[in-house]
C-alpha cells in the first residue's frame, strides 16, 4: 500500500469528518502558542523579510487548518506596528497529501481573508494562498524558499507502515507484547523519515530561517508513555473481537499496523543533531487530557481516533465493517476510560536554520 | 450572484463532467502550439532564468490541465539540451476559481510527473506544483513573481455578468435583437475585467516575461462572428420553451445571461495598448470546426455546452430542470446543426511585460 495515495483526514464536514472532530489537535495548537509567538518574533526581527513565505506541512482540513497561520499574521503585524515597519508580503503555502480535501479548504480562504481583515487594527499587507500536495518526506519547495515552517500533529505520521512487523500478531501497534523486532522496526522508520524530513527542509529554508513542529510524542524513553497507545490498544481488542467472531480475517488484521511512532525527546534531539543542519531552540513537552476537554469522553475519542484512522481501516479491512469497528471501540473505551491514562504527550520543536 | 464562488467547470470524472467533455478546448490549445513555443523560446533564451516559475490561470481540471504544462516543460528542456544549459527548476501554479476541482488536479499530479520524466532523453529539473485558489481578475500572485503566464479558454469568461442588461429578455446573451444598451454594458465588462487583468498581471510577471493567452473571440467587429452565440440562442430556445410549458418562470428567464465576452482583434488590442504595461507579440485569429472534431456533432456539442455551463444554470434554475434543458438543446441543435455556422473564433495572444 502507498500510503501517501491513501492517507488523509476524513474530508468533508459531515459528522465523522476530521474538520468537526479535532478538538484534541486544536488544543495541542493551543498549547504550543507561547513557542510559535517567541519564535515568529526572533525570526522577523532578525530577517526582517519585505516577503514572508510561510508552510504548514500537514494543514489537513477544516478549522485548524488556518489557525496557526492567522496567529502567524497577528504576531508580524502587530511587531511592524511596533517597530514601526511596513507590513510584509505573506504567501502561505498549505501543504498536506494529494487526498486531502483541498477544495474545502480553497472554498473557505476568502471568509478567512475577510475575517483576518477585519480582525487587523491597522491594514495588513497582501495574502497569497497556495496550495502544496504532496508527502514532506520529499521536496515540495524551491531551494531557499521559505522563511517559516510549521506543522502540527502531522509528524508522528510516518511514511509508510515498517517492514518487517508481521509478527505484531493481534495488535496494531508497539504494545508491551510486541517483540523487540517491531519496536526496532519501528523506530528505524522513525529514524529514516525524520531525518529525511529535516534533509528536505534544511534545503529549502533560508538561512536562519524558523521551524516550529508539534506533534505526538513520549515524555521520557518508556515506550509506551502516550495515552494514544491506549486508543490503539482498544481499536486492537475491537478489531480481535471481530476476528473471533469470524466477521474480520485474522490474516488482514497481522497485517494491518498504524503507521505512526512518538518518539521521546531524546530521539528528536538525536536525529536533529545528526542530520546537522538546524539548531535547537526549544523543545516542550506538554501534555493534553482528554477530561479535561471533553464532557463525553468515550464518544469524542471515538470520533477523533475515526477521523484520522477510517481512510486507513477502509482501505485494509473495506468500508463494510468500519462502522461496527467504531461501535465496539466506543464500548470498549466506555467501560475503561476511567481507570486508565489518558493523557496524551505533545512534543513542539522550534528550529532554526543554521548559516 | 457572486460569479467568482458560482462558475466552476463541472467537476470530477462524470460522463458530464468537464473532464470528459472538453475536446474543443484540447484542440484550440493545439492550434495555439506554434505560437507558444516562439514565445517560450524567446522568453527563456532572454532571461535564462535558474528558476522558471508559471502559471496557468483557469486551469479547470481534467486532461487539459496540464497539457500545456507539459509543453512547456518539453520545450524548455530541449533548449537547455541545445545550448548545452543546465536544466531550470520549475515552479507550476494552477489557478482556477475557489469552486474548481482542486483535489482530481492534486491527485492525477504523480502520475503526470512520473510520465513527463519518462518521456524526457535527459534528466529534467526539479518541478514544484501549486494551486492557487481565486480569481485572475484580482491580484493572485506576489510582485515580479512570475515569467510565464497562460491562459486557455478562461478569459472569454466575465467577472460577472454585466449590469444593466434587464431589457435583454427571452435571451441570455447578445443576440441580433438585443437591445443597444445590452452590447453596451458587456463591452464595458469586458473593458473592466481585461484591463484588470492586465493590471494585475503587469505587476506579477517580471520585466521580460511572457504572456500567451487564448481565448473565445470574434475574426471581425461584427457581433456575432463566433460559432458560440448559435449555442447559447439554441440554450435561448430550450429555455424560452420551457417557459411557454410553465416549466420555468418567464421571470427567472429574462434574469439570466452569460458572463462570456468573445473580443474582437482590435477590442483586445486597444485595451493593451492602453493599459500599456504590455507589447503584443503576436496575436492570431484560429477558427475549431466542430464537425471536424466530432462525429457525433449534436451530443459533443450537448455534452460540451453541459460541462461548462451547468453550475451557472442549477444555480439559477434549479437543480431539476437542467437534465431537460440540454435534453431540448440537444434536439434543437440536431435539427438546425447542418444548414449554420458551427465554426468557433479563437484569439491566441503573446504579450511581453515591458521593462
Amino acid at each position: 500500500m502507498d500510503l501517501t495515495q491513501v492517507l488523509h483526514m476524513n474530508g468533508d464536514v459531515e459528522e465523522a469528518s476530521y474538520a468537526n472532530n479535532s478538538l484534541i489537535q486544536r488544543e495541542a495548537i493551543s498549547l504550543a502558542t507561547s513557542a510559535r509567538i517567541k519564535a515568529i518574533t526572533n525570526l522577523y526581527c532578525s530577517l526582517c523579510p519585505r516577503s514572508l513565505d510561510i508552510a504548514d506541512l500537514g494543514c489537513s482540513s477544516g478549522p485548524n487548518a488556518l489557525l496557526v497561520t492567522s496567529e502567524i499574521i497577528k504576531v508580524v503585524e502587530k511587531l511592524c506596528q511596533e517597530i514601526n515597519h511596513k507590513s510584509p508580503e505573506y504567501n502561505v503555502f498549505l501543504n498536506d497529501l494529494s487526498g486531502n480535501d483541498f477544495n474545502s479548504i480553497f472554498k473557505s480562504l476568502d471568509t478567512f481573508k475577510e475575517k483576518l481583515c477585519n480582525e487587523m487594527e491597522t491594514e495588513m499587507g497582501p495574502c497569497y494562498f497556495f496550495g502544496v500536495p504532496g508527502s514532506f518526506y520529499g521536496r515540495l519547495f524551491p531551494n531557499n524558499s521559505l522563511h517559516l515552517v510549521h506543522s502540527s500533529y502531522s509528524l508522528h505520521w510516518l511514511s509508510k507502515v515498517p517492514r518487517g512487523v508481521d509478527n505484531n500478531k493481534g495488535n496494531i501497534y508497539i504494545t508491551i507484547t510486541s517483540p523487540s523486532n517491531v519496536l526496532e522496526a519501528y523506530y528505524e522508520q522513525f529514524h529514516i523519515d525524520f531525518s529525511l524530513f529535516l534533509k528536505c527542509r534544511a534545503q529549502e529554508i533560508v538561512e536562519g530561517g524558523c521551524m516550529i513542529l508539534t506533534f505526538l510524542g513520549r515524555e521520557s524513553d518508556e515506550l509506551l508513555s502516550n495515552g494514544v497507545c491506549y486508543a490503539w490498544e482498544h481499536l486492537a481488542t475491537a478489531l480481535n473481537d471481530m476476528v473471533m467472531e469470524g466477521i474480520i480475517e485474522e490474516e488482514k488484521l497481522n497485517t494491518f499496523n498504524i503507521p505512526n511512532y512518538y518518539p521521546s525527546p531524546s530521539e528528536v534531539k538525536l536525529e536533529v543533531k545528526t542530520e546537522g543542519s538546524f539548531s535547537i531552540n526549544q523543545l516542550e513537552v506538554s501534555e493534553t487530557n482528554e477530561h479535561a476537554l471533553e464532557s463525553n469522553i468515550s464518544e469524542s475519542l471515538t470520533k477523533g481516533t475515526r477521523a484520522v484512522i477510517e481512510p486507513l481501516l477502509i482501505r485494509h479491512f473495506g468500508e463494510s465493517v468500519t462502522t461496527e469497528v467504531f461501535d465496539r471501540f466506543r464500548k470498549i473505551i466506555k467501560a475503561g476510560i476511567s481507570k486508565e491514562r489518558t493523557k496524551i504527550t505533545n512534543l513542539t520543536l522550534t528550529l532554526t536554520r543554521k548559516a
